[in-house]
């Protein structure tokens, strides 16, 4: 059997003793595991945050890695633990809505209700269900155990709506859903309905305050300082700076709207 | 031979390249090695934080793993580097109590003094013993060297003084010991104490402020802001905000005292 | 065939996919792969920095490790990509002079243009050439393809201009090249010049202004608070200060001018 890799994003940071807890409970389990960190740096309980972040990086992975997800504000309430199994993708999250939007691109196989205790770490921490249920559920998935003997298939979940998106004759309004660290703003406005809008001038308008974009290829086709209007790599509108940072200049925010509107 | 499991603990922060040079290290001399990252976000030179880092994460790792530390305020100095073996865990630390809470927890087997050159990296610089000595002589623990042959047993070490905890007829007064990302405080009063206390009402107080605080099993348990009481995931006394932050809302700081007074 | 080790180095940070994606191509065309972390957190866009960290870090490292470096503010521009091969070490690397200073330490044996398409994933995202291109030739690369099948030699390249280092009669002057999360600073004035002074009094100055810097082998070896100058663990006059921060004390920024004059 070949080694199993599991994956972990948490918003745990990496100061604090969890993330190293979690490893230590998988090794313990599954010794030959191959863990990879994918980000300790979710922001804090940000479930939105999450969800951008796995449906931008779960699709590159091979389909046969576990993604472990304790993104977790609702730890040790009854919201369920779920084991989902996309048509690519195998993932191990909080029933929270964080796998909404890698579940628009994939068809779902199953998903299962974390329910059976013998496969958990007693005494199982009300505040701490990453140490205590998701480890060592991950690390007997990863030995091999088969998925329905963790539980019952679960019959609902929580679904994230997804981001205000709307398009009329002229225009497409849309919605800052991700900012990263280059100050860059992802907008969830594809680049099939950009490239649908009329005319070939373009204006767009942030918080309903009109910028000066320069539409490009890349980062680099601008002077320094210039606001880029682009394609984001995740495939969508993305609005920023020339070797600069857009989110600091334009005060800009997560959920902020966006719109594209084309002319002659 | 299995592939040995090497971890790492430091306070180099990741945008310096001292934590890929211990990688190079010890990749150079046992290239079958698995490097597991624990922490590199220990504060600079925090003995104190790295202690509690280590007995909250190393418990739950198998024995047969070996703990890098190089938290090292100390190091070039006449300060020893040691090689423990506790009952169920091994690690190799600078001499600075970094591993006293960690001791607690577990039967000291046996405490080595590094001194033999021939495992290190000359020239031994002495402002980076963790690429010099640290990360060669981990490579030949997991390459299977028996201990012994790194050098003297140990007649002494330093040792932390535990934090502040006293009982009183119908309270305990601890200290806030850790501060987590989410802004938890995390005290050294342990579950038992709390629970031993009389009656069924608590009064809490920080710094001699008094809190009010409700008590709960979990974070999701009250409403937003919420000040909670709860037993935090290592077992002890805990100050949280329901889905926010307690540090911020406290000005709390590690090392602040904590009181637990239990009545009718 | 042993498993293949393959480095990253990158200014994504860890709060964004950027690096998940990368890990899931490479784990997906090459699912043996150890990827090892250096850093994510090289400063956004900065080459300078990297080639420090660099010229720092991969000396460590055994000659089989491939290390990907994605530091690459001309992305999508006509800048080449770089398959290099030193007597000691590999990289693939954005031609833009982050690999100049460890060159300076290492024969260059050969340097490779990235140009063969059909290695990469298609369709190429011209904000993203990390997940697109470096990622999936690094798997390649990893699964043993000879690097002459991934473009034909490179004529030229980029490369930075050293820092600036000058010595007089009785004086050496440099610059700030480095700041580490201590907050020491690094200077690219050599050991051996420094050494090489007359007389056996030292004296200091940063951006022009005078120090009183003590010279001692190792940051313990004075009261906390003194300002330190002593040689660096990368063979350099370096500038601390014990138990504390010297950048914040000094306010000191990379690119400063030191000169260390010795008198009797």
């Amino acid at each position: 059997m070949p080694e199993p890799i599991i994956t972990l994003t948490t918003d745990f940071g990496e100061a604090s003793p969890y993330v190293a807890a979690l490893k230590g409970v998988i090794l313990g389990a599954a010794p030959r595991a191959r863990i990879v960190d994918l980000s300790h740096q979710i922001p804090p309980q940000d479930v939105r945050h999450a969800a951008f972040f796995l449906a931008v990086a779960v699709p590159h992975f091979p389909p046969d890695v576990l993604h472990v997800v304790v993104v977790d504000p609702g730890v040790g309430t009854e919201r369920a633990i779920l084991f989902v199994e996309l048509e690519d993708h195998k993932l191990l999250v909080p029933d929270n809505g964080c796998w909404s939007d890698l579940a628009r691109l994939s068809k779902i196989r199953r998903v299962i209700q974390v329910a059976e205790e013998k496969y958990w770490r007693p005494p199982v921490c009300s505040t701490f269900h990453g140490r205590d249920i998701f480890a060592p559920v991950a690390a007997h998935l990863g030995k091999g155990i088969a998925p329905e003997k963790l539980g019952p298939p679960a019959q609902s979940w929580v679904s994230l709506e997804p981001a205000m998106l709307e398009k009329s004759r002229d225009s497409v309004a849309g919605e800052v859903i991700f900012i990263d660290h280059f100050g860059n703003l992802i907008t969830n406005i594809p680049e099939s309905m950009v490239a649908a809008l009329p005319g070939k001038e373009r204006e767009v308008t942030l918080a309903k305050k009109q910028l000066r974009c320069r539409f490009v290829t890349t980062y680099g086709d601008a002077k320094p300082g210039t606001l880029l209007g682009l394609i984001s790599s995740a495939g969508t509108f993305e609005i920023a700076r020339a070797q600069g940072n857009a989110r600091a200049r334009l005060k800009a925010a997560v959920g902020m709207s966006v719109v594209v509107r084309g002319h002659e």
